[in-house]
C-alpha cells in the first residue's frame, strides 16, 4: 500500500504541471533579466509579470516585493538589518517563532542587542497585550508570526500592529512590525498590505512551488547586509530565478484562487481528524483550542499522547507508512524541537510526546482514515500492560 | 534567421535534460531533507549524492562543500563575515572582483574595515607581488577571483596562496583567501583543496545548470550573520534545494568529465573569433595578451572600437539577432560597468568601447562566422564619412 503524506507544512509536494512548466520556462527564458538584449529582456518580462502576480496574491505593492531564496532569507533579511543601524535600538520577538527568526534573534542578544522575548499563551496565541507591556521608547522592531508552524494558531497580527501605532503616536518613531507569513500564504486569508506589517516572509515550497525560492515584502527599504549586482533594487542582489519565481507566483495565484474550494476541503479533513485523534485514549490537543475552528490554521494539527514520547511515534507511524513530524523540520535535527510548546507554558512531558500532522490540498478523506486508524492501533498497543 | 546567443558569461542556457529530470526528482524527492521520515530521508540521500559529486567536480572535502542560492550569497556569506568578528582586520580585494565581492567589500569599508584594493595591471592579471606589497599583520583576508568575468583572465590564485602563507609563516597568523570561483566552474580546470584557496563561491547557472542554485567551498568554518534550522552544518540555513542542487551537481559532473571536448571545441571557436574580430578595423582587444590562449578562459573575450560605444553597438547588434553585452549583465543596469577595465588602467574611452562575447558548450562555428560579419558590416557602417 502506498505511504500517506501528513507532513505538508515542512514541505508540500510541488504540483507536477507547474514543474514542468518552470523547466520549459527555464529553457525559454534563459537570458538574464539584467541584460539589455532581447533574451534579457524577455525574461525580465516574465519577472516583473511574476512580480505582479504574487504581490496581488499576497495584497502588497509590486514595488515593495523583493524575491529572495526562501522564507529563511527572507526572515533573516530584515532581522539582519538590525546590525546595519548604528543605532539598533531593542528588539521584540516572540518566543514561538520559527527558527530563521528565532535563531538570528539570539544572534542579535548576543551581539548586544536587547531582545525582549514574549511566551504564548496556553492557547497558542502571542497576546497583543503581553507586547504591549515590553515596548520602551528604544523598541525598534517587533517580529511575531502569523501561523505558528507547530500549532497552526493564528496571531493577532493586525491588533499587534495597531498597538504598535498607539504605541508611537505622536513621538514620529514607527517601530518596525515583521511577520513570518511562511505558514500563512496560501493558508489563510492574506493581506498584508492592509494589516499594519511593514514586512513579511513567504516561501514557495510550502504551497506546491520549488525549494529554494522565496519573497520579502518590505513596505520601505531597510538597511540590507548583502551586496552585489543591484538586482531587486539592490534588496536582494543575485540573478533573478525566473523559472522559480514565475512557479512561486503561479502556486501563489493558485492557491487564493482556489481558496474557498480548498479551504472547504481541508477543514472537512480537520474535522475528522480533530474528532478521530480526539477519541483515541490519552490524546491531547495542542492546544486544546485547537478543537474549534477558529483562530487555527486549517492545515496543521498538534497533537500529544503523554508519556509517550513524539520521536518514537514518528518513528513507529513512519514503518507504518506515515509520515509525520514532531515539529518543525528544521529544528528537528538541531534537538531544539520543544522550544516553542516549552514557551506556550506547557509541560515537558506533554511537549516532548507531541506529534504535528499537516495536510495540503492533495490530501484525501481516505488518508485521515487510515491514518487515525493505525495511530489508534499504535497508541493502544504501546499503551498496553505488558509494555509497563 | 533565428537568433545567435554570445552571452553565456551572464547565463548559459540550462540544458533540458536536466532540468526536466529536476522536475522529475522535485515530484519524487518531495521530503524535507531534514525531516526523519522516509520521504525526509530519500531526500536527504539525493542531497548527500549531490554534494559528493560537486565535490569531487571541484576538488574539496564534501564536508566543506555548502549549498547556497547562488554566487552572490556565497561571496557575501564569506565578506560579511568579517562583520560577525571582534576584529574584522585588514581586507585586500582585487579592484576587478565581480559585484558580489566588490559591493561588500565597499561596504565593509563604510562599516570602518579598512580594505586595500588592489588594481589589475594592462594584462588583466593582479600580481602576486602586488598583493605581497599591500599586506600588513592585520591583513585577515584577501580575496581574488579566478577567472574574471570580463575579459576571462586567469588570476594567479596559487601564487597568491603560496605568498600569503609565506607571509605569516611562523606568526600562528592565517590569511584567508577567498576566491569566487563562478567563471572558472567547468571553464577552466579547478582544483580549490589544493589551489590553498580558503573559501571559493560558485554558481550553477552559469554551467548549464538552474537559477538560485551555488556552493561555497569553506576550508573551516567563518561566523556566519545568518541564522535558522541548522541546515548545511549552519553554515547555510534553509529547506535545501534538493532538485537544484542536484541539476548543479549534474552540470558540474558533465563540465568535469566533457572538459578536454568542450575546451577543444571552445578554443576553435575562440581562435576563430579572434582572427575575426581583430581583422575588423580600429578593433582592439582587452586586453591584448588575450589574442594568445594562454592564461584566460577559452569562453570570454572582449574587444572595443574606440571611440564607438558599447552600448550602441550592444543595441545595434541586438537589433540584428545577436546577443552580446559591454560587461557584466549584474552591472549593466548600475551604470558601474566600466569599473573593471578601468582598474587594468584602460582609458576612458576604451573602457566604454568595450564588449563582451561569451560563448558555450552550445555555440557553433557558423554562429561565430555570422557574428563576426554581422560585426564588422556594423562598424564599417558606423565608421563610414558620413558619420563624422
Amino acid at each position: 500500500m502506498s505511504r500517506i503524506y501528513l507532513d505538508w507544512a515542512a514541505s508540500a509536494p510541488p504540483f507536477k504541471d507547474i514543474m514542468d512548466q518552470a523547466a520549459t520556462i527555464a529553457g525559454q527564458y534563459y537570458g538574464n533579466p539584467s541584460s539589455l538584449h532581447a533574451e534579457g529582456r524577455s525574461a525580465e518580462g516574465i519577472l516583473s509579470e511574476s512580480r505582479r502576480r504574487f504581490a496581488v496574491a499576497v495584497g502588497v505593492p509590486q514595488s515593495a516585493l523583493f524575491f529572495t531564496s526562501g522564507g529563511t532569507e527572507a526572515n533573516n533579511m530584515v532581522l539582519s538589518s538590525l546590525l546595519n543601524r548604528s543605532k539598533p535600538g531593542e528588539l521584540v520577538v516572540s518566543a514561538i517563532e520559527h527558527s530563521s527568526v528565532y535563531e538570528p534573534a539570539v544572534h542579535l542578544e548576543a551581539h548586544g542587542v536587547p531582545v525582549r522575548w514574549v511566551p504564548a499563551g496556553s492557547d497558542g496565541k502571542v497576546s497583543p497585550a503581553r507586547i504591549a507591556q515590553v515596548l520602551s521608547k528604544d523598541t525598534s522592531m517587533v517580529a511575531v508570526m502569523h501561523v505558528n508552524n507547530e500549532t497552526g494558531a493564528i496571531q493577532p497580527i493586525a491588533e499587534i500592529a495597531h498597538i504598535l501605532r498607539e504605541n508611537v503616536r505622536g513621538s514620529g518613531r514607527r517601530i518596525h512590525l515583521h511577520c513570518d507569513g511562511v505558514q500563512a500564504l496560501g493558508k489563510i486569508p492574506v493581506d498584508y498590505g492592509a494589516s499594519g506589517v511593514d514586512s513579511a516572509a513567504f516561501s514557495a515550497h510550502k504551497i506546491g512551488g520549488p525549494r529554494g525560492v522565496g519573497a520579502l515584502y518590505l513596505r520601505s527599504p531597510l538597511p540590507m547586509l548583502f551586496r552585489g549586482g543591484g538586482q531587486e533594487d539592490s534588496v536582494r542582489p543575485g540573478t533573478e530565478n525566473v523559472p522559480g519565481i514565475w512557479a512561486m507566483a503561479e502556486a501563489a495565484e493558485r492557491a487564493v484562487q482556489d481558496y474557498e474550494a480548498r479551504t472547504a476541503h481541508v477543514l472537512a479533513l480537520r474535522t475528522k481528524l480533530v474528532s478521530g485523534v480526539s477519541a483515541i485514549s490519552g490524546a491531547r490537543l495542542i492546544p486544546a483550542e485547537a478543537a474549534g475552528e477558529q483562530g487555527f490554521s486549517p492545515y496543521i494539527l498538534s497533537v500529544a499522547f503523554p508519556p509517550l514520547p513524539g520521536e518514537v511515534l514518528v518513528r513507529i507511524m513512519n514503518d507504518s507508512g506515515f509520515a509525520i513530524s514532531t515539529g518543525s523540520a528544521c529544528a528537528s535535527k538541531g534537538h531544539k524541537e520543544r522550544r516553542i510548546l516549552m514557551n506556550m507554558g506547557m509541560s515537558d512531558e506533554t511537549a516532548r510526546s507531541a506529534l504535528r500532522i499537516s495536510i495540503g490540498v492533495g490530501t484525501t478523506e481516505e488518508e485521515i482514515d487510515r491514518f487515525v486508524f493505525a495511530l489508534s492501533q499504535e497508541v493502544l498497543t504501546w499503551n498496553m500492560p505488558a509494555r509497563a
